[in-house]
């Protein structure tokens, strides 16, 4: 059955290319991406399937129910594109000025499309159900997975499994790792108020400025001091914004950061040493402040057992095109599949994009490009996975 | 001779009242005074004067010469005004948007034109020569008065006096000091570039918010420790502009600070070590900076002899309206008649202008505002010790 | 009967060098002066006075009183002296290891004694009474002043004049100041503890030497930012006792300060800023600390009526020797004098004992010495204003 | 042969456990334990076995030839004790008073004796060679091992085996991990050199208390802004001597700091970091300093291969008494083994030692103590592993 599936896709490959391209001409940002939904939601017009749209703002759901018993497995593709210019010159780039399929959004959903296609085609000879994701607004917190959960995308569902295509991985490999692969999150904007002044008087005033650059440099030891060094975390203050005038001192200043960690117990301990240290800081300095922190994105954990079934799986699948199956060091991006993995045992894993001729642009970069060979190797994995997954995963 | 002139300039207060209302509904910014200056030219049209105009810019230099040997005395009256919204509500308030005489230089030219008006009636009995100095462009440096002196507005001048109304200080009083009275002034930008890079990997990049707070921490050292206590200086870093997005590394700040200071030699320590920090924090931290150090307005020293005479002679005038000759302390703004006093010996000293129904506000307030009394008693004042000057000072 | 008193002490100025030179040789450390003490009460036997001992400690009060109406005045001097090892190989150095005469109290006493017994002498011809104030322990807070006066050693008085021969002034001059003329001061000590641990687990720690960094570092912002620049404050931290094993996190430190300021005011604002920053800290960083801040000498203030006559009595004293009396700048070091002054109005002034061939090492050095020229002249000095104190002083 | 070495080591725990007991009480401190090299000789007398003395110091090299072909095979014990003062109250607690076996190496050359004897006889049975490397000074950089390699002791070694008992592990358990598994280590001194003072006259002087806690503060930026946060590194300043008379400005202070890392690359960066941010202190303050920096023990690093190939043989020898053969977490403390498995492949594996009745107190805790019955689980897995390694180890 395999064997059917990959000479199937193999077939198809054109129809991916074709898929792919037309996304990625056409690319919309988070949480505007109305067309690429409805694209979407046509494409199984007339195919003997269940699609449910607008599940979670421009969600789309689609079951692929094989009638007989057996386990429901949900597999997920995200569409949104980036704010980002173009400067690939491809044929296909983007038709939007300043926007860009720059993280290959549009590869995870033209290989999806076409893998569902052909499992609706045998839908038959499977047991349980599959529930395709696609999924809108992956870059941009709060995130369109955590929308479609709220909006029953799980419900019945057993457990996950997600791709995301790499430009920076060789292509021909598909990597995995078990347990906390990808970073969590936290976002934070802090607002100093201190009380403005002439430059010549400082003794009337509280200045801010200094207020912030001891928050900077205090906030150092939080992840000098306060987390295990065999643990990873990291702060960056992103924006200090303190404009003004030379000779006045400044009122009030603007301070946002990004936190990543890789367990939630880092988060967690980040969050609550940030929170500390800036109502010292308005003891110290006798500032006032409003601090809005939010934790997004959570660390993304794959599951053990499934991983290595998935991992196996591969192995075996002996799939053409594809020379190793790779264990990985986690990567430091955040995911919202991290959402599905805190709901039920999932598995996310990558598919090496890096392009045969090019120096493979990091993600988000205007030169991103990935392979095309990893359309037709991230249908193959994927469908290997699902129908192993169908016939035999076992807890 | 002097209750002449107090008798004559009594009688032209409703004059200068005039003037004053209407230099204040027409306001011009420094460097921008063209109608202001073609007004006071104007003013002496038809008088047995020379006018010379476009001195150091829109400067206006008025000799009145008696003919007579005798020192050569200049007296200063600054005439911009400021880019700030008049909110004072007063029927002659400024008629141009955003912009305000919001520190008396209205006034400075109002009463200096009707005493220089009538010192030119009187021309006969006096000996030497008076050198009205109507300057534009105080509030801002590099300011106006270093342009006069270049173009030679002191050429043969043996002394200068001013005067500034003080809308914070007793109307009916003048106060004096001898030795430093304002502070010198020094404005530097320094633009810190680091290596961007994104939030979660910091080790790619060199944050350089972080190196712009170790610099304003370290900077606070430069007064507390660098000073000696009894030295008057202060820096203030108004602006710390380092806006950017929370999940990428600032690749560059620009950082703007004012220094203060009651001598030349603090002046100069305080200039050093700036550089000198900014030299190190390039080597802690990987930055390269791009600074812009300039020091402008001198710190204003009244001659400790001239100034005394001033004292006595307003002392010994007893003028109509003024209850008390008081010394006062220094005052923490700069103020460009320095180069005045560094080029020959000086007084500036100050009239009280508090308005008499009102809080005073300060200088640079949009509801500042000065008691129209205060004209009388400056031209007085000044119109006093000119007399006195030209007929008997001796260094 | 000024040049009477002036005759009789140029006769009596060898007495007065063998005095200060067998004080210099035997020296007492502060709140030890036993034998001083006794060596000064002795003096006194079988004078026409009244002496009382172990005042505040081991002070001497001596009355002398003219039986006939009019002011009291009370003449201070103290005879401390210092932990220092002399290095001066004069032939009468310290004979005790170790304590050393390095701040001219030996000085201050010879010519006081020799004062007060040719006033003695002089009782007859004077009006009101002088109380002469031989102090213990100026050099160590809580010093000895402060126990004299809750001994009653003021009572009754109405002004106080105290001398400080100075190695740094000129021999021949007499040196005053109205107004504060010596900073007051403060000691703190804190301990900052944090939690103990080992240096590759400072999650499982909390880092006390850290957490003193940041204190040091923010301490700074008091002086630099939270004073007027027109001000004089300075705060040192002398000591940070945070001595360890290099792998093993610190669990607590000790800090010591000193603060200076010219005004009481500064000297509030300083004492209120250091408790707000450590309550600040100790929140920001989760440390308890223990705080012991003791403001000990106040602000030296001269009295300005008082300090005018005894200015304007110098001048017209014409002492021989004495080429100039000079109005001198504020002297950073703080003096327990000052609780006298704020008891009473009080004048403290400087006689210049520069030595004639030397460089003038400064106060506390152990090649400190004042030339002995200056006894004579701060004993004729300080009889001239006493003379004409009692003769003409006027509120 | 496995089984028949099992019931000899059984037959002599009581054995082992004496010699542990006689070592505990006998303990000497690193580089120092000149009876306990002795007494390990000692035990070779009259066994048919190669015994080298004073190899790196006290080292002793004792080699069991079979006298056949085969791997040469190093297995470590080290027997220094540390300066702690025992308060176990144990019947065999240490006789020296401030000097303990706090770490367990009493146990490592019990097992380790009580196993070699097994071994020399059992060698006809055996192939290849073993060297028995009983180590002195591991707790004291520079450390015994780097001593006995310059003086030969892995000449003609292949592998290298090490044990340490864990008193925080199970006992019955056996723990392993591949790769880096502790942390290596650097040492830094600085100096700091100002200029003393008075604490009234900063600008006299150069704080260097204040250079040296700017200095503590900018470190944290090492960790959090040098380092992948995905890597392990970590800095403690353990000392801060800068002890002073309150009122002084300090001339100078000594800062002692602990490095600790994962991997060489990152022990580099901190070592570049440090001397890059004393150098820009330098500059920035105008100190000078001294800095003396040593890395001494190195990351430890297991072969992955050699870690293999124990972990299956542990698993497969079924050794009575050991529940579970865990993969376990790398440890924050540095070991000087790791100077072998920089020169040979090499693994070191943990032994659960926890007492039975007790918390477990960590290592160099004056409580500190380890279950007996680990020593009979280590002489076992360590015999196990020697004999599975000598019969078929294959790289």
């Amino acid at each position: 059955m395999k064997e059917q599936l990959f000479t199937v896709l193999k077939e198809k490959e054109p129809k991916m290319i074709e898929i792919r391209r037309y996304l990625h001409e056409n690319p919309e940002l988070s949480f505007k991406e109305e067309k690429t939904s409805t694209y979407i939601a046509d494409f199984y017009k007339n195919k003997d399937v269940q699609v449910e749209t607008n599940i979670g703002g421009y969600g789309v759901k689609v079951t692929i129910d094989s009638g007989k018993p057996g386990k429901t497995l949900a597999i997920r593709a995200d569409f949104d594109a980036l704010p980002i210019h173009e400067e690939t010159n491809l044929p296909f780039a983007s038709k939007v000025d300043g926007v860009m399929h720059a993280c290959g959004h549009d590869a995870h959903n033209a290989y999806m499309l076409v893998l569902a296609e052909s499992l609706i085609d045998m839908k038959e000879q499977l047991t349980g159900k599959i529930i395709v994701i696609h999924q809108p607004a992956e870059e941009q917190p709060p995130g369109g997975a955590i929308a479609m959960i709220k909006d029953g995308v799980l419900d019945g569902v057993d457990n996950v499994f997600g791709i995301h295509v790499m430009s920076t991985m060789e292509t021909g490999n598909v990597y995995y790792r078990e347990g906390p692969i990808q970073t969590g999150r936290a976002y934070f904007k802090v607002i100093i108020r201190g009380k403005g002044g002439h430059g010549s008087s400082p003794h009337m005033a509280n200045d801010s400025i200094v207020a912030g650059a001891h928050f900077v440099t205090a906030l150092q030891t939080v992840v000098s001091r306060r987390l295990n060094p065999f643990d990873v975390g990291s702060i960056t203050i992103g924006s200090f914004d303190g404009k003004g005038s030379f000779n006045v001192i400044k009122d009030s200043i603007e301070i946002e950061g990004d936190v990543r960690a890789m367990t939630e117990e880092v988060r967690t301990i980040i969050e609550r040493e940030v929170r500390t240290l800036l109502e010292g800081l308005a003891g110290m300095f006798g500032i006032t402040y409003e601090l809005n922190y939010v934790n997004d994105y959570p660390v993304l954990v794959n599951d053990v057992h499934l991983t290595d079934f998935v991992a196996n799986s591969l192995k075996e699948a002996g799939i053409e095109g594809v020379a190793e199956i790779v264990r990985c060091e986690p990567q430091p991006p955040s995911e919202d599949f991290a959402y599905y993995a805190v709901e039920r045992p999932s598995t996310f894993f990558y598919v090496g994009a890096k392009p045969e001729n090019g120096p493979g642009y990091p993600h988000h970069h205007p030169k991103f490009d990935v392979s095309e060979n990893s359309l037709l190797i991230a249908a193959k994995s994927m469908g290997a996975i699902v129908l192993d997954y169908l016939d035999k995963y076992q807890v």
